[in-house]
């Protein structure tokens, strides 16, 4: 019933390399959208130790006029080289109202991460080109169908080395040194 | 910034008068819904201690094609004759995954109210009339421009007297002799 994202993130210091790279290979661009992706603390549970996220998402894309509003709660990661977690996800209509809601219920902001996606779709796995707001730039593949091994030979051939197990939100607590209350 | 909500129940055991009495009145009749509610227990705050609560409402218009799912916290409230409390609302597009999440970040669910309503709008009051599974029909006046005062006359005018300073979920935590986990 619950869905599981299968998914893996690169470091990639020449993303225009990248996008002429997917170009030549015919990957379909599907679209350029802003994100701002708000992290919340559980009141009363350590989603650190229990590795969940509870995430808001505001999502301006370049080809729709309506700005998307998403709140998407995260279970623990399964083991593995490709990344399987629980993601349940709804759509909202106001971002601030929401934002304000978890706060009455005491939800904390630890993480505000802000980013460019660009994205492909390419022999079954969904390639996003990201510039990450002072962390630099990365490439997600998320399994469309491909399964775990479409993403490795996708992978292989747009020349993705350096895999980063990290979450963007992992990143950006340890660059800006921040605690979780 | 926050909204005030603004209101008064009333015990109606004779509902059908009432409809009539507001036709003669030349209220002007908006619609009639199936609401569910469900009400949930904090993960780690006693809603009972704090008076807050949260409410996944599931509404379904005879006007109106689509289902609609809001999620709304309340504040505390605040004291005399017509209620006051804070309330912020959001649309979400879909309930089952809206209470899934919940339950996943540690809300129970304490009860789920069903009632019919029907309502109207009468010299800047909402005046409701709700037939609810268990317990009762029930009369509400909300403002809509005739504030504290406003509210007064049309109880007065209306002939209602029976006021239920409970909530609904209270009146149903009563009834079914449940425990807020």
């Amino acid at each position: 019933m619950e869905p599981i994202e299968l998914e893996a993130k690169f470091r990639c210091n020449n993303i225009d390399a990248l996008r002429e790279k997917l170009q030549h290979l015919k990957a379909i661009y599907l679209d350029k959208v802003l994100m701002v992706d708000v992290y919340f603390q559980h009141p009363c549970r350590d989603f650190r130790a229990t590795d969940e996220a509870l995430r808001v998402r505001y999502l301006k894309s370049q080809e729709k006029r309506e700005a998307l509003v998403e709140m998407t709660y995260k279970g623990p990661r399964g083991e593995g080289w490709v990344k399987t977690r629980v993601e349940l996800g709804v759509v909202v209509d106001n971002f601030d109202s929401l934002l304000t809601i978890l706060k009455k219920l005491g939800f904390h902001e630890v993480a505000r991460i802000k980013k460019d996606r660009e994205f492909y779709l390419f022999n079954g796995v969904e390639v996003s080109l990201d510039k990450v707001e002072d962390l630099g730039s990365f490439v997600e593949l998320e399994d469309k169908g491909a399964g775990e091994e479409g993403i490795k030979k996708v992978a292989e051939t747009l020349g993705l080395k350096e895999l980063v197990p990290e979450t963007y939100l992992e990143l950006y607590l340890k660059k800006h040194r921040s605690v979780i209350e």
